[in-house]
């Protein structure tokens, strides 16, 4: 299956043509994010929390400690929602009322289970590592058994998902096109600084590849 | 009041060392924040969305159209959550267990109602503006009544809130410092690429200094 079919849940119904329902483009989206806000409900009280994650296939991954809230809910079977928002850019209208912000969103709906082999676990591990840092999974000293006991991972596979997608410049009014104002977009983009030495470290181990080229931005 | 009160709802349970609750610290996350997540509950099912948002003193404001989905609900006076994370860096240890990332976060709750009043919906959209452009405002062409009227501005005033931070080097086991691998923190910030000029503008329109010196991280 290439796409989610619109439900009333996953359907964007303010601006429907920023709607997109293809995986690709979904996935793409969910894989270039560093964390995501899962949506939750306890007695009728919404919450939202960040964590990170990675996409499995079709299932969001997420781990934390085995006394995690969050996770502890998301075990138990409740229906989630978890969303993705990547800001691309400001787009500065010469109106007030036009200007935007271009962007790439997901949002999709799931009920999540535990991850319990030991293997699925560790597959779950090193995705989420290698969803924020490329190639440091093989570097690290690898889970403990005590450690990866202390770790509880959940999966929740994608029910429903939709992506709603702003690009390109802003939309004025004809009208307004000979206002004296600067308009058009100023791009935004996640930037690496120079990697920070921990103290403890010996001087003589270099900077990895990975760090020295680290860029958020996938390529297709 | 300077700090919120620790409560069931916003209590930080999991590593309560990195919860906040002071007024001050909270302000100072959401207002580097460029969109927000806000959760609410339909039909016993959990939805998050992003939108763009202020904060005016203790109340957060989003605007959006008067068919908007999320803002009809919110104005209907149902409880929300709203939640803003700033990522500043991913966190390198030797272990894969003790990977992390720093980040600044914040989860806070209320109800929400309409702003009716054309003054307070202007004040609202010019805060809006200023926190994503500070200088913005003033430049561009004001709205319109019909743009006004078509706008709908909601305001949640914060009830409850907390705010998590992860700062700092990675928090190795001390058995692991031996371990021949580059271990410290690849800081992260939002950054701005080149402004791209729309392409109906004339071309002596000068690219204003808001944007050519535009950063995100806002001073203390």
């Amino acid at each position: 299956m290439t796409a989610f079919a619109k439900t009333d849940r996953n359907r964007i119904t303010r601006l429907a043509k920023r709607g997109h329902y293809d995986r690709a483009t979904i996935n793409h989206i969910l894989d270039e994010a560093l964390v995501c806000h899962v949506g939750f409900v306890e007695q009728h009280q919404p919450y939202v929390l960040p964590i990170n994650f990675a996409r499995l296939g079709a299932t969001i991954v997420m781990h934390g400690s085995k006394t995690s809230r969050l996770l502890t809910h998301i075990a138990a079977g409740h229906p989630v929602c978890v969303e993705v928002t990547l800001v691309d850019g400001l787009v500065l209208a010469r109106s007030v009322f036009h200007h935007s912000i271009n962007y790439r969103s997901v949002v999709l709906f799931g009920t999540g289970h535990l991850v319990e082999a030991d293997s699925d676990k560790l597959a779950a591990l090193s995705a989420m590592m290698e969803q924020l840092i490329p190639g440091r999974w093989q570097a690290a000293r690898q889970p403990t058994q005590q450690e990866l006991n202390a770790t509880s991972v959940v999966a929740i596979p994608i029910d429903h998902a939709s992506a709603k997608i702003r690009r390109g410049p802003p939309g004025d009014d004809p009208a307004d096109a000979a206002w004296p104002l600067w308009a058009g977009v100023l791009p935004l983009q996640v930037q690496a600084l120079a990697p920070v030495p921990d103290t403890r470290m010996p001087v003589d181990v270099g900077v990895p590849e990975y760090l020295t080229n680290y860029a958020r931005n996938k390529k297709d």
